[in-house]
Parts: structure tokens; C-alpha cells; sequence
């Protein structure tokens, strides 16, 4: 069995630190992570750089990522600007996002669902076959302003995205740290049953909850994973929510689950200790180093 | 549905702490957590107080505890000394314990597991009915000395503890925090298929992993879940392991999960802060305050 573990720290770990992270940081972090065996890689977002100005070298970061062997670049795309950015310089992968509820879309987005689904529809349609696409759903199980999310709803929203694009991954995101994992399985299993394997999970740990969350999507069916090394992160419109799951502790659970990550795993505590040291950053992983077998006394 | 949560911060939670913590400290902690709900409660260890000094006033935490009403008050008994003090004290239930490997029950308990198997079928044949039994068996899934425990071997083990006396609950306990998901799941869901619901899992939160394991143990039958509030705790004889799992994290994801436990949550995390606070504790719940449901701007 293998997960393939989507590292997140360049951008959703990144994007919630206030003061600008320099270039040769971010793109250090991104060596650091490929060399301890990510392969694929949230790298940055080409969003305004009014609105989230940490993501403003975006272009920069992408172009040494994308000289790393084997490495799959995915960027954050919100818009038809963002899009043809992506496109203009080599993006491997897209990753579109909306809201599965109103309140979190409006906020965070500024539009309706229905907007944010009209504008990224047209976008699906305008790619090209050689790049690859993700469908990001943001607030599947809890929302900051309408609390836990009903799953008929969010089934409704998936079934439209999974109509645009066969081929196309969608992320059930857990935005805010706040699902449960029984809900987390019953979403994935039931979108998994309905709409194909075809399903990542993006989880945060605000609660201790994410690697049960984890656990419960990878259960479910769910083959790739979102993580942060350092569990670096937050999303700075859903209040409350701080650190994404720590690729670390993933990696660590997987590998005692026996399913392989790809990851060397000294190599990539040493890329977390990097992460977690990003000034302004709030590290949450937890797992320090492998156990050791002692000899007994 | 409803979980019941037995509360471990003034026995295991306390335990690792070096420097003695007065009575006073641990007597208004039991209390604390008694009026946030908590029902059933480790209060302390009839130990060697050369051993483990922190135990040493468990006869005086243990008369404050039995004041409170509806508490279940449990002790740890290593021996029949232990046990003679238990009954003379009036615990209403009894945990002894031992390992599932030799390594670790050589190095916890200088015993052979079959040395303390035997006493302790002595003692439990001795036991008044009316008072309850809890047999732990440590290391069930991982030991810092013989690294992943086979399934073959632990359900051996559960087989004769079960034999034993048919209503004692067996406590399978990931003492090193380095149990998988899956495997916890494994595991608890052969035991009660063969000897019934009768299990309750006691796990640490030393990889993060916590949460994930008491979801999988809860998934596959457990009825008991043993954390201590604040994350405090450690077992000083496995190198490594490092905080129980949080009292706090448990009850927010099961009522998360529509489970009673019991505890009025704002309480509880005062409770927490308290246990948090205690010098030389090294506390390590995730959970701060209820998510609050937001106005949207």
C-alpha cells in the first residue's frame, strides 16, 4: 500500500505568518522537503499580493521547485488571473478552491458558492490535458460561522465538481480542525462509493483531533493526504483554526500502518526542524524522532 | 452512546513528576475534575513509596476522593501489600498490572511475566466481590525493549487474564504511545470478538497519535478510555513515552462524535489548566476552548 503525502508547509504553512518569509527560505524548505522525499508539493498560490502578500514570489518559488527531480508543483489557483499566472509558468498541478458552505465562501472568497463554482467550472474547461487539476472543497465537516457542516450538502457539492472532470482530484478539506472522525469517514466512504477514488483529505490538528482524522479519511478510502512539516499553518479566515497536520506525524503513522510514504524519515525531521524554526511560524507536530528499541537492563 | 472516561492525571498523569507534589495540590485536583464530571477516577498507586515517592500519601488522596459522590475511586495494586492496603482503604476498584512483554514487565516490575501473572491471579481470587477489578496489560502493541508486539502473543495473554474472573475489565494499554490506528483496531476488535465488551483502552499521546488510537479502540469495541487531563503523564519505566492522552482532546472529539462522556466541557477546562499547572508536569492537551460559531462579517 502506498499514500501519496501532498507537503503543504511552502503555502498553507506559510500563508498564515505575518511578516514576508524571504524567497531563499521558502525555497531552501522546499529542497529540504524534497530531498527527504516529497514528490508532491504545494508551493505557493498566485493570489493577489494585496490580499496575501506572503505568496507574492510565488512565480519565483515555482520555478526552483520545478527544477527538483521527480517533484510534482501544485499551486493555488482562486481566479482566471491566477490561472493563466499558474499556466505562464509550468505549474504541474492546480488546485481550485470554494467553500462548501456560504458563509465560509463569502467570507474567505468574497462570492457565492454559486460565483466561485460558474468562475472555476469555466477554468476546468480552459485546462490544458497536460496539467493536472485539483478541486480543494474548504469547510466539508465544520465551519467557522455555520458550525458542523450537513453531509447531504456537502454530497450535493461534490457531485456537481465531479461532474466537470472525471479525472479531476477533490480535496475534502477539514479547515478548521474540527471534524470528527466518524463524520470524516462516513463523508469519505460515502463519496468514495458514489464518485470513485479519487478523494484527498486536507486536515488540521487545532483540536489533536488530525491524525485521527487522518486515520479515519485514509480508512475510507481517502490516497492522498495533505500535511505541513513542522505542522506548520492556518487559514487566516477561519478563525480558531491554527496548524495543518504535521507531515511528520503522518509519515510516522503510515509508516506504522505499513503503508509507504516515500519519505526518509530522519531526513525529513531534520526539513521539519526547518520549518518549525520560520520565524513567525507556529510549529505543532509532534513526533521528535524514530524509537528506538533499547536493550533491556 | 456514552464512554466512559477514567480520569488518570493523579496517578499517571503525577507519577513522572520528580519533585513531590503536595497533597493538597492533588486532593484539590480530584476534586476539580470530580465537579467537571469526571465519574471514575485513578486517584493513586499502593506502591513501594521508596519506589515511587509521588504515591506515597495515596491512602490520604484516596480518603478525600471517596467524599465525593457518585466517584469511583481505583488504585493501583502491584502486589498483595499493595492490595491489602487497597481493601484496608476502602478503593472501590483495584487495578493491577503487568506487561504483555517480558522486556518491559523485567524492567517495570523485576518479575517474569508468568512471576507476575501468578501473583496477581492470587490476589484476584482474594478479591471481596464488591470490589471491582481492572487488570492493564501493558505494552500490548509496542515495548521500548522487543519494538512491535505481536497480535498472537497479546491475545494469548488476554485469553488467561479473561479466564480469570468473567466480569474483571481488561485494560490494553499503549503504554509507549507508538500503537497504529490500525493495529489498536486489530487488536480490540479480536479481543471483544473473542471475550466481550469488556475492554478499555489506555493509550499516551507521545507521536501524536493519540486521539487516532482511542477513535480505533472505540471504533472496534472499547467502552472505558482512560486519559488525564492537561495531557499530563508518562510512564518513567518506558523510555520515550511521554503524555497521556489528554482528558480535555478525548472528551471534545467524542461529544464531537455524539457520545456522552459526562463532563461539562468548560469545567473540565479549568480542571485541565489546573493539571496543566502543576510543577514539573509536562503538559499536553491540544484542546483551549470551546469553537465558538461565528457571526459572519
Amino acid at each position: 500500500m502506498k499514500v501519496t503525502i501532498s507537503e503543504v508547509a511552502p503555502r498553507d504553512g506559510l500563508q498564515s505568518i505575518d511578516g514576508f518569509v524571504p524567497t531563499d527560505t521558502k525555497i531552501a524548505l522546499v529542497r529540504a522537503l524534497h530531498a527527504a522525499g516529497a514528490r508532491r508539493m504545494e508551493v505557493g498560490a498566485f493570489v493577489s499580493p494585496r490580499a496575501i502578500p506572503q505568496m507574492a514570489d510565488t512565480a519565483q518559488v515555482l520555478a526552483a521547485a520545478r527544477q527538483l527531480p521527480g517533484l510534482e508543483c501544485c499551486v493555488l489557483v482562486p481566479n482566471r488571473r491566477g490561472f493563466d499566472l499558474a499556466l505562464a509558468h509550468g505549474a504541474h498541478r492546480l488546485g481550485l478552491f470554494m467553500s462548501a458552505t456560504e458563509g465560509h465562501n463569502r467570507a474567505n472568497l468574497n462570492a457565492t458558492r454559486e460565483e466561485s463554482f460558474a468562475g472555476l467550472s469555466a477554468i476546468i474547461l480552459d485546462t490544458p490535458p497536460e496539467v493536472a487539476l485539483r478541486f480543494n472543497l474548504s469547510c466539508v465537516f465544520h465551519c467557522p460561522f455555520e458550525g458542523v457542516v450537513p453531509e447531504p450538502m456537502v454530497i450535493d457539492w461534490v457531485a456537481r465538481i465531479a461532474e466537470l472532470d472525471p479525472a479531476m482530484e477533490i480535496a475534502l478539506c477539514d479547515t478548521t480542525g474540527n471534524a470528527a472522525p466518524d463524520q470524516v469517514e462516513r463523508v469519505f466512504a460515502d463519496a468514495v462509493a458514489l464518485f470513485g477514488p479519487r478523494f484527498a483529505f486536507h486536515g488540521h490538528d487545532t483540536y489533536g483531533m488530525g491524525l485521527a482524522n487522518v486515520a479515519a479519511a485514509w480508512r475510507a478510502g481517502a490516497r492522498v493526504i495533505d500535511s505541513a512539516a513542522g505542522g506548520l499553518g492556518g487559514c487566516p479566515f477561519a478563525p480558531g483554526a491554527t496548524g495543518n497536520v504535521a507531515t511528520e506525524d503522518v509519515a510516522w503513522m503510515f509508516s506504522r500502518m505499513g503503508v509507504e510514504t516515500g519519505f526518509d524519515y530522519r531526513t525529513l525531521l531534520t526539513a521539519a526542524d526547518l520549518a518549525a524554526a520560520v520565524p513567525g511560524g507556529m510549529p505543532g507536530g509532534r513526533m521528535r524522532g524514530v524509537p528506538a528499541v533499547r536493550k533491556a537492563a
